[in-house]
């Protein structure tokens, strides 16, 4: 998996862990819900400043938002 | 300071860590000189695309790269 890919997937774990649609997800993010989607899917190859606003609307900070192990699982 | 100007500051600091050149990392990356310059100068919506493959050629796990203070301390 890229990095596109293990973004869109810990993005659907947190959200899912708050118990988050991705609607209320992406207006928090201020985010088209179909953008939205697609990030979860992959498929975007979403920008930095994309990429704030949906870890500032998880209320996550970055460094515990890139410390899963998602991102070391999904390189191998 | 926001996301994309702590991103460019890490990469900065990684870089001169590693006593390489803007155009050494740039041209290891895949990535045009000036645009990564761009990117250091935090003034570059970069994708997450080009986010992997400077993090890549860092040779850094991404985990490591965003477990930096930068990212904390840039955010107060």
């Amino acid at each position: 998996m890229n990095l596109q890919e293990l973004f869109g997937k810990r993005v659907r774990e947190l959200r899912q862990k708050q118990e988050l649609s991705q609607e209320a997800l992406a207006f928090k993010a201020g985010i088209d819900r179909t953008y939205m989607t697609s990030i979860e899917n992959g498929k975007r190859n979403v920008s930095i400043q994309n990429i704030e606003k949906v870890i500032t609307a998880l209320d996550v900070p970055v460094k515990d938002f890139f410390a899963s192990d998602i991102f070391i699982e999904g390189k191998k």
